[in-house]
């Protein structure tokens, strides 16, 4: 029975990790709508799994080169909460974070981030400067990659094949 | 007279590159007294000279960690300019540039960052991952490092001393 209980959990938990991602995709898919790279991001509090920001790429309509999607998450859950440290919040994002995201989840303080498809050329993580193993990074949040890693990535696919 | 005059030149571009860190100086003055770490930033259009944005530190006062003096006058001048790419832009900042600030520097293709103080523990500029020498960073500034350094650098140095 233990064991079946293990599984069952092991389950659970893949499927809220996958849940969790599908909302990222939800506003990922809005900002293909939009024009915008398709990148969707939602921040969760750990502790009760609620929703504590969503956001998603709006770097051409807000004429912001920073307005990625986890910027903005992050900004809006730290105003929300009047706090610059989200130690509690986990970051579902649909793309693996660029290094300037990476920083700021790291100023952030963010528990976890949960991310779907790699990004070998602009990444931060896990590719590039891996800003979260460089010395000076005082932070280093729990990664989880490849979460819904090929819808993710499809959507980024069809995105800048349909522009070419 | 050629020499005189390459001379005068010169002497006219340094003191010119003082007065422009001078006015990021005063931005950082302001920081401080906000109990803002003491960093600050001037946008200019290098074209004729004119401010498209000044900005110091707020991460405390807008409760944003993302909210470094160069994010700040970046977005500031792009919503101003109705562009996300500030070509023609020169930055002036009093320390180096973190990571996160320093891709979004790459993103935003400024022309030319100045710094002040260099940032051995947190910079992202000569420091930790420099980000401008990334194989996958598009776009690198011409940099300009150590103007009105002690200056910048005595700033930070009493503000930390002040609240130990």
């Amino acid at each position: 029975m233990t064991g079946r209980g293990e599984t069952a959990s092991f389950a659970d938990v893949m499927l809220s990790l996958r849940d969790k991602m599908e909302l990222a995709l939800d506003e990922a898919r809005q900002a293909a709508k939009a024009g915008e790279v398709p990148v969707g991001a939602v921040l969760f509090d750990r502790r009760d799994g609620s929703v504590l920001a969503v956001a998603h790429n709006r770097v051409e309509r807000d004429h912001d080169p920073t307005a990625h999607a986890e910027m903005l998450a992050i900004r809006s859950a730290a105003k929300r909460l009047g706090s610059k440290r989200l130690i509690d919040a986990e970051l579902f994002v649909t793309l693996e974070p660029c290094p300037m995201c990476a920083q700021a989840i790291s100023f952030a303080r963010l528990a976890r981030v949960v991310f779907g498809a790699y990004d070998p050329k602009a990444g931060g993580v896990e590719h590039g400067p891996r800003i979260f193993d460089q010395p000076g990074c005082n932070h280093r949040p729990d990664i989880v990659a490849g979460v819904q890693e090929s819808q993710c990535g499809l959507l980024l696919k069809d995105f800048f094949q349909a522009r070419r």
